[in-house]
């Protein structure tokens, strides 16, 4: 379900060297043989043929028939069902009464000759999962994203959401922390709408002419607070078996208590152009033809929705192929297969690339070969309502999964144009190495060389924040591992990552094509995607070539996948960075302090305008990060020396001493873990990357410390320097304990 | 005719020292009692009944009107008249052919109950004064704004305008450099309209609602090649008298080549929803309701305007209160008559401000009052075609302002809001001593205690260049004057600031209730500015005000205006811009140069689009500003010494040192002149201010320096170093020539 927001890329100069992870000789070629564009086609065509949301006859039939071609690969597998909650929309009203009644139109008309106008199901309503039913009539308020500083600004303006239905556009942050922000601050209702400036008209000529969403496009999603915890509401921590201990829909904390519904930009240019107040600030402003106004809107708006909220089966496809070597060390490869409507992007774009390169491994062990370490294939189910097969999965198999997975391997759909790669920053390396091997269908070179380009490019464009800024300097020097992004949430990834700490990547192409175009909406079709997304399907090869070498690499390497440097490099680039972010919050609060005291809010505002003061910032008191800057630095030293070690002593080791080292490098980010987790939610363990609290899916890294600055919460800042320092020496600690293995 | 973009402010707390300029006590309190806000609205709706462009019927009833308030005032006053090029449109055409065939409208249809609906020349089109008649038919394409590196982003999506018609949105840049940046790059024809996103129903709702520009609204102006010369296109440099030498309209060098038409953003979202071509750059997009495209357009437009040529008359109103003490010591006060329609906020929101100080001195010269120093009210004809009977003027009184003038104070139209204030930055000290002075109508705190409050806020906001940057985070300290900003062009200072080298101050409330959203427009009536600009007409009288006391300030100084400290600050910051410029394009070539080498621009295109490299960029040498720290540096050091002397000697002044010291300090910015002027335009020879080649209004300080990095002319970065260290230098001497005299 993640939006692929931005394309980040290997080396200016091709031909990287392979390191220890280089497969077998003519294994990828091989592999690479059976992967067939066609045939990626016809699944596609096949699964994208009915709406398969979760629940719905379609996703089951896909389920089965996924099972039914690993089975016919070689593989072992099997569907492992889950039970969770799911609700699906029995009403919707949005309307105006009054002389001259409006009602919103709530669903997605079909375009003919594409699949919107044949499939079965068009009663369904557009909705956003996991929202509070309820019934209200209120006046409307414009919080421009409905993000945090959006309510502040708000504030200033003298406008209050109290009582109030408020309207929100799509982006910034993820479309949970809309309803959830409107409720915490006491709007009763919430609708939220893709403004044609982000999405639509502005962006491209609108589908079928062009990609981009149409006037009556309508983005679907998920609404669980995924800030507290992904997965099931019912069953955070424990998997949503039959027999699970569940909460109750009342006391479950991730669900929404807030009526909400996502709309097209057509109804609401309507609703927008009611609205009177003052004139939303510059930035506020989307590209509909209106002036954009704060509100309240002096006719009340109607809103109501009523779901149906049983318990749904989730079917996960596992499938393995068993491990001749080290059967108990596991290359792990997930993507989901059920969407919101068609899902022909999102999910099955990445779906077709797993299955061929399921495909493609299971012809190469037909032929003989034997992958050393056991690989994993999994078809998640339900990751559009919030990750639900994936982690109702890994908190079933937790301690098995923290014993056994030495990688998991995510993608999410899949586009047109630069690799994207996320993920821990010790497989930068690896990540690099993977990329190097396969041939970009455009441009003919490498896909990491250009994905290298494109962060060059777009560095001297400038823009971003410091660690992009990092990123891309680093990207474009060709001594250095180009480096990858750090991973928040919004992909199946997060259970692994960030509860089990388990090693992670994740991979899709993107960036050209607008395939964001019909996200989450009844046009993500196969037509939509043949002709804009992926035409010729050549990047759902370059994808299968991709995980397909990663997995191989992994499965096949003796030696341990990580490389420390960069970790140590990139973590002390976060510690600089949430530095600087207490000495600028500090000036700030000084600053803004300053000018409360001078009354300067008030003499610089527009006196017809209705004006509030900024609340003042709480003073930021002097930080003592030395433990971090000292964790930081010792790690660095192991890192060298481990990485000094391996290069000169990891091919010579004797299988006793190997084993030892993989035994302690499997779980190496583990350390990174702590049990108390994140303060406020304790399902996220890992105090490196975490979704923001007020970012969604983008990424905090070093969350506990960065937030709690962000957040003026500074006994918890002192406290996480204290637990992150720790995770960082426990991490250098097992460095050191496989370097004396090394050096032994 | 300038547009006031942004509002900048004195003192976070009240009260300054109202130092040497402070006027006879009891004199400001007389003068602002003689001005009425009644009396300003009455001459408004007067001068503004009728259009009153250069040439026109009533511009010459205004003058005459002027002259007889002057005389009737008790002022020595005279029409001075010089003989200018002014062109007006005798037909216009736009148009597409073809199955549908389409016209635009290319006038303002008139508006119930506004002064556009009772004008009597309606049929007069909108216009561009001074473009190239023509009749040209060729596709179009979109330039964005139609700056300099709007066209380098052009080059790189593989476009070129050559044999094409360009249409630009205004805003970014002045006006005039769009037709000329479009024909030197070989564009045939060029359109410029107002894009709602900068000026129309993004802003605000549109008039009559609402103050912002209707979809009929069009934007006249000049584009006279102002970045050459200001003035009469046939007489740059010389007085444009009856017995003036002129060029021809063929050889005058600041007469467009191409024909250009300003139209409304209804017609240009039909011209623009026509064209093909890729998708413009995200920041290239306005919002009207469309896809905004390149080009070029399938279908060819077809321009054509044909204009009458003949020489106008230009009536300046020249009235004098002549000095008791030192009557050969001008303080000359100025704001032009002429409009582009009505023209009631801009220009005669200042002139009725102006004439209020005229009555109102004239009544204090009448109650007995002799101001010390000859007083010069400066009303200007024909400045909108560009700055025409300003500049003639100034250019036929040349040697005597350059022997006379001590100040010269500019307005041009007035808003509501913040006072924006800009000029000689040896006058901050002033200028924040005059704001202390006037109490802001909506706020009651000094105006200048207001500006500063603004300008605080504006700078925790972020945003801006490092000198915006360095001016707000100056404004932020009580300690410090607040500083001002530097002038470029586009009103009627530029003569006397940039050629003549004359202290200048220009003044204007602005900020709120966006006056712009009619600006040069049919629209910019009475009704409009007395509903949305300036309500009760309340900030005319502060404009009157803050104008009427610098005016008497300066009159009647015994001292000196000039603060030299702050000068030197300004231009030490200056200085450290020009070299962080040069340091930033040598990064900027080297990494550019670098990404070129490894072909990561083509390789991080979207290969279905078209796409070109962008120019390789010179490399930048090693620039020696050794001369410019050390003159700074020198400057500095006598800078103190003066101010030091002033304020301890000053008060205690023989009468014939008080002269000695006056005599030298009078001209003192003319030392900042240099007769070769700057590279390409000898008109300009002020070697701090001028106003941008590649901006226009916008001012570029140390201009002979900053563009030469700029533009990659390296020896002239050299040959410019050399000589503004030596203006520094001939500065610093002239102070220690005064303080010599002070300590002496």
């Amino acid at each position: 379900m993640r939006r692929t927001l931005f394309g980040l890329s290997v080396l200016l100069c091709a031909g990287a060297a392979l390191a220890q992870s280089a497969p077998e000789a003519g294994l990828t070629a091989r592999f690479d043989s059976q992967i067939s564009s066609d045939e990626m086609r016809g699944w596609m065509k096949l699964m994208a043929a009915e709406p398969n949301q979760v629940g719905g006859p379609h996703d089951k039939i896909n389920a089965d028939w996924l099972l039914a071609r690993f089975k016919e690969y070689g593989w072992d597998a099997h569907i492992e069902t889950f039970k969770v909650l799911y609700p699906t929309p029995l009403s919707e009203t949005l309307e105006m009464k009054g002389p001259k009644p409006w009602k919103a139109m709530l669903q997605e008309p079909p375009i003919p000759g594409d699949s919107s106008s044949t499939a079965k199901d068009y009663a369904l309503p557009a909705y956003v999962a996991f929202q509070g039913d309820g019934d209200v009539s209120a006046p409307l308020v414009y919080v421009n994203y409905g993000m945090i500083d959006d309510y502040k600004r708000l504030a200033t303006l003298g406008i209050s959401v109290k009582g109030r239905i408020v309207i929100a556009r799509y982006g910034q942050g993820w479309r949970g922390l809309k309803p959830k922000l409107a409720q915490e601050h006491g709007a009763i209702g919430c609708l939220i709408y893709s403004d044609p400036a982000d999405d639509g008209y502005s962006v491209e000529s609108v589908y079928p002419k062009g990609p981009a969403r149409p006037p009556r496009g309508i983005q679907r999603g998920s609404v669980a607070d995924m800030t507290l915890y992904p997965g099931d509401p019912l069953t955070p921590g424990v998997g949503a078996t039959d027999d699970a201990k569940r909460l109750t829909r009342e006391t479950a904390p991730s669900l929404m208590k807030i009526p909400t519904l996502p709309i097209s930009y057509a109804d609401a240019q309507v609703l927008l152009g009611t609205l009177d107040g003052p004139v939303a600030p510059g930035n506020w402003h989307g590209t509909l033809p209106i002036t954009y106004r704060v509100g309240p809107g002096n006719r009340p708006v109607h809103m109501a929705v009523k779901s149906e909220w049983s318990l749904k089966p989730a079917y996960d496809v596992i499938a393995t192929l068993k491990g001749s070597m080290w059967p108990d060390q596991w290359v792990i490869r997930g993507n989901h297969h059920d969407g919101w409507v068609f899902g022909a992007s999102d999910p099955l774009a990445g779906q077709i690339a797993m299955l061929a390169e399921a495909t493609a491994l299971g012809g190469l062990a037909k032929s003989g070969w034997k992958p050393k370490r056991t690989i994993v294939y999994t078809s998640w189910d339900a990751e559009e309502p919030m990750l639900l097969g994936s982690t109702e999965w890994a908190e079933t198999h937790a301690a098995e999964l923290q014993q056994k997975a030495v990688l998991y391997i995510n993608s999410d759909g899949n586009g047109r144009g630069t690799l994207n790669m996320g993920g821990s920053e010790d497989m930068v390396k690896f990540a690099g190495d993977v990329a190097a091997t396969v041939i970009d269908p455009e441009t003919h070179v490498p896909v990491g060389q250009r994905r290298r380009a494109v962060m060059g490019v777009h560095g001297l464009a400038g823009g971003g924040d410091d660690h992009q800024k990092w990123m891309e300097k680093t990207a474009s020097d060709p001594a250095k591992d180009a480096p990858i992004a750090a991973l928040g949430s919004g992909s199946d990834f997060s259970p692994f990552l960030q509860r089990l700490g388990i090693e992670t990547l994740d991979f899709g192409f993107g960036g050209e094509g607008q395939d964001g175009g019909v996200y989450h909406s009844r046009y993500d079709t196969f037509e939509h995607h043949s002709r804009f997304v992926d035409p010729g399907f050549v990047y759902a090869g370059a994808l299968a070539e991709t995980i397909g070498h990663a997995v191989l690499m992994a499965a096949d390497a003796d030696l341990p996948l990580q490389q420390a440097g960069d970790f140590a490099d990139t973590v002390a680039q976060y510690a600089d960075e949430v530095k600087k972010l207490a000495d600028a919050r500090r000036g700030m609060a000084e600053t803004q302090n300053a000018l409360l005291k001078a009354n300067a809010f008030a003499l610089a505002a527009d006196p017809t305008e209705p004006h509030a003061d900024p609340v003042a910032l709480s003073p930021v008191p002097k930080i003592d990060f030395a433990a971090l800057d000292g964790a930081v630095a010792a790690l660095k030293t192991s890192a060298k020396a481990y990485d000094d070690a391996l290069a000169v002593k990891g091919a010579g080791l004797s299988p006793e001493k190997r084993a030892q080292l993989q035994k302690l490098m499997q779980s190496l980010d583990q350390t990174l873990l702590n049990e108390r987790g994140l303060p406020g939610r304790d399902w996220y363990r890992n105090l490196v990357y975490a979704p923001g609290r007020y970012t969604g899916y983008g990424a905090k890294t070093l969350p506990g410390i960065r937030e709690a600055i962000e957040e003026e919460r500074w006994a918890d800042a002192v406290t996480y320097i204290g637990l992150t320092s720790d995770a960082f020496k426990a991490y250098a600690a097992r460095l050191d304990e496989a370097t004396a293995v090394l050096n032994g």
